[in-house]
C-alpha cells in the first residue's frame, strides 16, 4: 500500500505528554492524556524485556519466581507506588524435573519396526514416569464419549486424547474452553479404566510442532499418572498412522514432582485514595508462568500493563478518590493460590473492594472488556463504550474476567471486568516455547494499558 | 491464563464445511458457512507460502513478476474461476542496481575521525548516485518549513529529513499520511535548493534498524537527486551526534536506475453471474511488491484473500447474481498502473461497474470497511453491520478505499470499499525487510477473507 496521494488526515490534537491531570478536564480530554502518555513511554515494552529475557519463566517455587517478586516490587516503587507490600502466599511447587521425550514404535509397510519421537512437554503437576519410563500399547479416543465406549480396553495402556482444536470458532478462547477438559482431567478419567498414563493433544491454531504444557487435576480418589501434551504436527503424523490401521506401543518419559508448598508472595503496589481509602479498586495480572517459555503473553504482558498504568496516573498527576491497588498476583497457573489468597486477605481485614479488572488473555490489540457486574451498571457502561471507541476498545460483554480477581468477586460480589484482547494468535504460542518477548508488540501492549487505564479512571471518578 | 473450570460456553453449532449455498438461506447462515469454509482451508495459507517464499519480492518488471502472474493465472484457474484472462498493462520498471550503502564521518569527542555505517535503502523510482557516490555535510531538517528556512544552506548538501513517525496516533495510517510526503516529494523539494542527495527517516513505529523504502515522485521541472531510508536505530544515533554538535558528512551508495516501461498483466479471474452478467463486481489486492522482501502484508494477504474467497464461493456453490472479478493488479507500489489499466478497459468496453473492494492494508484481523459510497448507501450499510459484529469487523468507516479501485470509482463513480485490519503491527514490516511470511498469522489472513466474502454476497444480493 502506497497512499502517498491521500492528503493527511490529521487527528485531532493530541494533549503533549507532559500535560497533567486537571480536575476540569472533560474524560475524553484525560483519555488522550493517557494515551498520549503511554504511547510515548517504553516503560511497559523496556519492563517485558526484562520480566521475559533477564528472569524469563517464572513457575511458583522456582528460583525465578523470587527474582520476579523482586523485580514486581522494585519496578512498582519506582513507578510511584505510595506503598508497596508483599503479601505472604502458599503456592504449589511443582517440577518438572527433566527432559520430557516420548515416541511410539509400530510396524511399517515392509514389516519393519519403526520408532518415530514425539515432541512433548509434560503437563503441569502432573506425576513423573520416571527414569524407567512408561511403555504400552496407545489408544487415541476423540472424546470423553469415546473413552467410556472404549473402557474395557483401556486397561494397562497409554490413552491418546487427540480432540481436535475447533478452527472454525471465530473467538479462540471457546475452542479453548471447549477442548481444556481433556487435559485438564483426561488423566483421572482414564486413570479410572486403568490407563497406565495419557498423552494429550495440544490445545492450539498454530500449525507447528511446539507441545502445549498446562495444568492439570488429578482426582483425589482415583490413581495419579503421568500426563504429556503432544506437538499438533506428531499428532497429525499419529493420525496419518492409526488411520492407516498401525498397532502404535508408545514410551513415555517425564519426572514432574509435587514438591510441599512453598512460600510466595502478591505484589501490591498502591496509590492512596483523596476521597475515599478505604474503598478499593484492584487491578493486576499474575506474575507467575509456565517454565517452558518466557511468559510474554501469558501473563508478562498483564503484569507489564498492571505497573505501566500506575506510572502513567503518577506521570500525569491523577490522585484517585479510592484506593487502587496494583497487583501482580503470586500464582495462576497451577493453583490459583495468588488470587485466593488476596481475597482472602481482604476478608480478614474487612477490605471494602469495589472493582476489579484484570489483563490476562495476552498483550494483544484490546478489542473490549468483558464485565461481570450488577445490571443495572450497563447503562453506564454503555455510555462509556463511546470513549473507548475511537481507541478500538469497546467491545463490551457480559460475564468473564480473569481467574485471579475471581475470588474477590466470590467473596465479596466486587464487579469486576477482563480486558478482551484480539484472540486470533493467542492458541498459537500459550503455554509453548512461542510465548516470548518477540511476540508481543509494543503498540498493542500499549493500547491494553491505556484502556485500561481509562476504565479505572472511569471507575474511579463515577463508580459502577 | 487457565480458565479450566469454565463451563463450555458452547457456540452456536457451526454449519459444516461440506454445506453448500441454497437460495432459502439466512444472511447469516451464509456468513458462518463462508466463515467455516475459510477457516478449515488452508489454501489462502499455501497460497502466500508460495507466493512469498517461492517467488519472493516481485517488484513490477522483474523475473518475479512474471512468475507471480503465472501462478495467480494458475490458482485462479484451480480455484474455479469461469474464465482468467491477462490484461496487458505497461508497468514502470525501475531496479534498484545494487547493495545500497551510506555512512557518515565525524569527528569524536577526542578529535579523531570516526565513520559509521548506516542502514539504508534507496527510494523506489530514484536515481542512483552510481559507484562513485555523492559525498556531502549532510543538514537535518524536521519538516519542509524548517527546509524553507534553511534554503539558503543546502546547496551542495545531503539533506536528512528526520520527521518522526508519530507514535500517539490510535490509528498508525494517521502518522503515516502524515509523513510520507517526505519520502514522495523530499527529494525534489530539495534539490529545488542544490542538495545532492537527500536521507528520509524511515515510516515506521518500530523500534529496529530496518530501512523501510517506497516510491518517490520526482517533480519533472527539478534536479532528479538520489534519495534513500534510513532505519530509525541510525536515525536516533544520527540525532544524538547532531544534537551534540558533531558535523556530519555523509557518504550515499545507490544505484537505482528507471528503465524503458515494460510489459506486466493485470490477472483477471471471473466468476460470470446469473442474472446481471454485464454488471460487474470487483475484488482485489496488488501483485507486484518491494524487492527487499516477501510483500506478504503488502499485497500478497489481499491477492491470495482475493483467490480464497473465488474458491470459498465456488466450493459452496454460490452463483454469484452480477459477475464478480477477481482481480491481482499487476502495479501498485510504484506506478499504479494495473489499477489505472483495468479503469481504462473498463472505459473502453463500456462496461458497467456495481461495486469494487481491495485488502491493501494488509492480513491483519479485519475491523472493518472503509467505504466510498452514496449518502443513501448508508442506511443498508448499517444494518448489515450487525452480520458483521459476530466476526469482529463492524467499524464501517467513511472514505477511503485502496489504490488500485479509485480509478474505477473516478472513471464510473463506482461505490468501492478497503478491508480495514488492526493497524497496530503494518508500520513495523511495511516496504521492509521484516514483511514476510511469518509476520501474517494464518487465522488474521483467513479472517479478512471471510469478511470480505460475505461483503460481496451481500452486494451481489441486495445491491449498494
Amino acid at each position: 500500500m502506497k497512499k502517498i496521494f491521500l492528503l493527511a488526515l490529521v487527528a485531532p490534537m493530541l494533549a503533549s505528554a507532559q500535560d497533567t491531570y486537571q480536575k476540569d478536564l472533560s474524560d475524553s480530554a484525560f483519555f488522550r492524556l493517557i494515551s498520549s502518555n503511554i504511547f510515548s513511554s517504553r516503560s511497559s515494552y523496556n519492563n517485558l524485556y526484562t520480566l521475559t529475557k533477564t528472569i524469563g519463566g517464572r513457575l511458583a517455587g522456582s528460583p525465578q519466581m523470587v527474582k520476579a517478586e523482586q523485580w514486581g516490587e522494585k519496578e512498582m516503587k519506582d513507578a510511584g507506588a505510595d506503598k508497596v507490600t508483599l503479601q505472604e502466599c502458599m503456592v504449589p511447587h511443582w517440577v518438572r524435573g527433566g527432559k520430557d521425550k516420548a515416541s511410539v514404535t509400530f510396524k511399517n509397510a515392509n514389516g519393519k519396526t519403526q520408532t518415530m519421537q514425539l515432541n512433548v512437554l509434560a503437563l503441569g503437576n502432573s506425576v513423573g514416569t520416571g527414569a524407567t519410563g512408561v511403555q504400552a500399547p496407545l489408544l487415541r479416543v476423540n472424546s470423553f464419549d469415546e473413552l467410556e465406549q472404549k473402557k474395557d480396553e483401556i486397561k494397562g495402556k497409554i490413552v491418546f486424547y487427540n480432540c481436535p482444536f475447533e478452527d472454525t470458532f471465530v473467538q479462540t478462547f471457546e475452542a479453548y474452553r471447549k477442548n481444556v477438559i481433556y487435559r485438564a482431567v483426561g488423566a483421572s478419567r482414564a486413570a479410572k479404566y486403568g490407563a497406565l498414563a495419557v498423552l494429550v493433544r495440544s490445545m492450539t491454531n498454530a500449525m507447528d510442532n511446539n507441545p502445549h504444557t498446562g495444568s492439570l487435576h488429578y482426582i483425589d480418589s482415583l490413581p495419579k499418572i503421568p500426563a504429556a501434551a503432544v506437538g499438533v504436527r506428531d499428532v497429525e503424523k499419529l493420525d496419518t498412522l492409526i488411520d492407516n490401521g498401525a498397532q502404535l506401543t508408545a514410551q513415555l518419559f517425564t519426572y514432574g514432582k509435587m514438591l510441599p508448598d512453598t512460600i510466595g508472595h502478591n505484589v501490591v503496589g498502591e496509590l492512596r485514595g483523596t476521597e475515599f481509602p478505604d474503598e478499593i479498586i484492584t487491578v493486576g495480572g499474575h506474575l507467575d508462568s509456565w517454565d517452558v517459555n518466557e511468559g510474554a503473553h501469558d501473563d508478562g504482558a498483564g503484569v507489564v500493563q498492571t505497573i505501566e498504568i500506575l506510572r502513567a496516573f503518577k506521570s500525569l498527576g491523577y490522585q484517585p478518590k479510592h484506593t487502587i491497588r496494583f497487583v501482580l498476583f503470586a500464582n495462576e497457573e497451577n493453583g490459583t493460590r495468588g488470587g485466593k489468597r488476596y481475597a482472602e486477605l481482604a476478608k480478614q481485614n474487612n477490605e471494602k473492594h469495589i472493582f476489579a479488572l484484570e489483563s490476562d488473555a495476552g498483550g494483544f490489540t484490546p478489542r473490549g472488556f468483558g464485565f461481570t457486574v450488577k445490571a443495572e451498571s450497563w447503562k453506564k457502561l454503555n455510555n462509556w463504550r463511546l470513549l473507548f471507541a475511537t481507541y478500538g476498545c469497546d467491545r463490551f460483554t457480559e460475564g468473564g474476567a480473569d481467574t485471579d480477581i475471581e475470588p474477590l468477586n466470590e467473596a465479596f460480589e466486587t464487579p469486576m471486568a477482563g480486558v478482551r484482547p484480539d484472540s486470533q494468535r493467542y492458541f498459537d504460542v500459550h503455554h509453548a516455547a512461542g510465548d516470548v518477548f518477540e511476540a508481543v508488540s509494543i503498540r498493542e501492549l500499549k493500547l491494553g494499558a491505556i484502556n485500561m487505564a481509562a476504565l479505572l479512571y472511569l471507575v474511579d471518578r463515577y463508580g459502577l
